[in-house]
């Protein structure tokens, strides 16, 4: 079976694996990236990575997996707070040019929905929106078995995006942004107001809302905000699927019904089959890098 | 030059013509639509004008345009106001098998989308954005020179996006939809009710105002409203560039500006030179329909 090379450049650590072209993960390393040792450093950490992988040599091509916002194009990244001395750097070509292997890079999220799109839930469908739900939020479009990066290599950074513009601004992000509003963080802030308490993750609020009105007002609304934002995606992009991944999910059972139907009575009646479901890949990061390469080769 | 056969299926009016790969239209005819006589009178009026056409044997294919929201996959109607009898029917497979010729339909505006991406403004591009805003609001996304038609034919339909969910329902758009706030009777709606006028159209309301601080007032919010929907818009598929037309362009002049300045200031860094421009094709239904069958057949 084909294989290929998969690279998640974290802030904290750096992981490569094999993964073969189902999704099955041969062999994986891990080391610290260590950044503030500089970008040669990390460079040749994840070198000795990928040459220390059981198989490496017979690989077809290479993913990279990064956070932030990624030049797809020439494989470098645009902005990172983790990884700041690798802004600009052409990360891609070096890991092509050391490994004589097709290297490919996109942002973490991207990555990530490509491998739901293409072997976990999304598998088979033509037009897959993902979203991750986590301390940040952000989506991918995958149409035909390809993540959309955008020109800028903004396209799925929908955090940013509007769902109530009459809101004040928070952390730089627009007026109502939705990270502001539907984020991890965002839920335990709202909740921690709304409650007097000191909720440590968003699914204490969750649990709390079953019992506290004023936890359940701070759960509804995020509901509702939730609805806005993908009924708002489904307007520009109209996919056949939703998935969505991220710390947020694992409360999922107390909202992803909710919102789908609230998202449902904002779509024009044609698209209210549009399925909202939770991502199941487990190593969504590795498996969707590796399928970077190969949707980019095949 | 390769040549296309074009149709544009309007309410009113059919409209067929004789298409060169470059956009020039070397023959067009027209027709009433009359689809009060039922679909069978609609599809002979069209194969008549199809016949009609200096050229059709010679033409490689035939796209069609049509309003509203279409399958483009078996190619019928989905909605439609103004043609009921049609919805379901197999228009592009009818016309396919009297021509023998490869035969696509889309939605009027995608269609229109593809004329300015392929051939006007957005000549070149990879990754443009279409918008027509008049009695109606609804955009196209033109990806390496394809539309995106979504899963359910409703992508592009931004004319219900939410811009801002505080905002009562009207007609039967979601709260604070686009289409509600930035289309033509929307501006005039407002325009009347802020200066106590009958404004016969969103021109008049832009010149008043140059001199009325409460026509002035309707037109900042209108800006206002469209850059956070074009915002949006790039926030999902962060397009290079985004073309506008429609009756209120008309007015460009008094608002385009601004909105670019203003969706600038809601977009990250990075996606700060999206171009925010008028569309310019002079035919962009009949050239669009024609590019709708090139670009499928290439």
């Amino acid at each position: 079976m084909r294989t290929f090379i998969a690279v998640d450049l974290g802030g904290t650590n750096i992981r490569a694996a094999i993964v073969q072209e189902d999704g099955e993960i041969l062999d994986v390393q891990k080391k610290k990236t260590e950044a503030h040792l500089g970008k040669e450093h990390v460079m040749q950490t994840m070198e000795d990575l990928i040459a220390s992988l059981d198989g490496y040599q017979e690989a077809e091509g290479i993913g990279l997996g990064i956070p932030g916002p990624t030049d797809t194009v020439n494989g470098k990244i645009i902005i990172s707070n983790n990884l700041p001395d690798l802004i600009g750097y052409p990360i891609a070509d070096h890991i092509q040019n050391r490994f004589h292997k097709p290297t490919f890079m996109a942002n973490d999220v991207k990555v990530a929905g490509l491998a739901e799109a293409l072997l976990g839930e999304g598998r088979g469908k033509k037009n897959v929106y993902f979203m991750t739900i986590s301390t940040g939020v952000a989506g991918a479009m995958i149409l035909d078995g390809k993540v959309l990066s955008g020109f800028h290599g903004h396209g799925g950074e929908i955090g940013n995006a509007i769902i109530d513009p009459t809101r004040a601004p928070i952390a730089g992000l627009n007026p109502g942004a939705a990270e502001s509003w539907v984020s991890g963080p965002a839920i335990v802030r709202e909740g921690n107001q709304a409650c007097g308490k000191q909720f440590e993750h968003a699914g204490q609020l969750f649990e709390a809302a079953a019992t506290d009105p004023n936890a359940k007002k701070v759960v509804e609304r995020f509901k509702d905000d939730l609805a806005v934002l993908l009924a708002n995606v489904c307007f520009v992009c109209d996919p056949e699927m939703i998935l969505i991944q991220g710390g947020v999910m694992k409360s999922s059972a107390d909202f992803l019904d909710d919102v789908q139907e609230r998202m449902r009575n904002l779509l024009f009646p044609g698209m209210r089959e549009t399925v909202l479901a939770s991502a199941t890949i487990e190593e969504p990061g590795l498996v969707g890098a590796a399928m970077l390469a190969k949707s980019q080769m095949d």
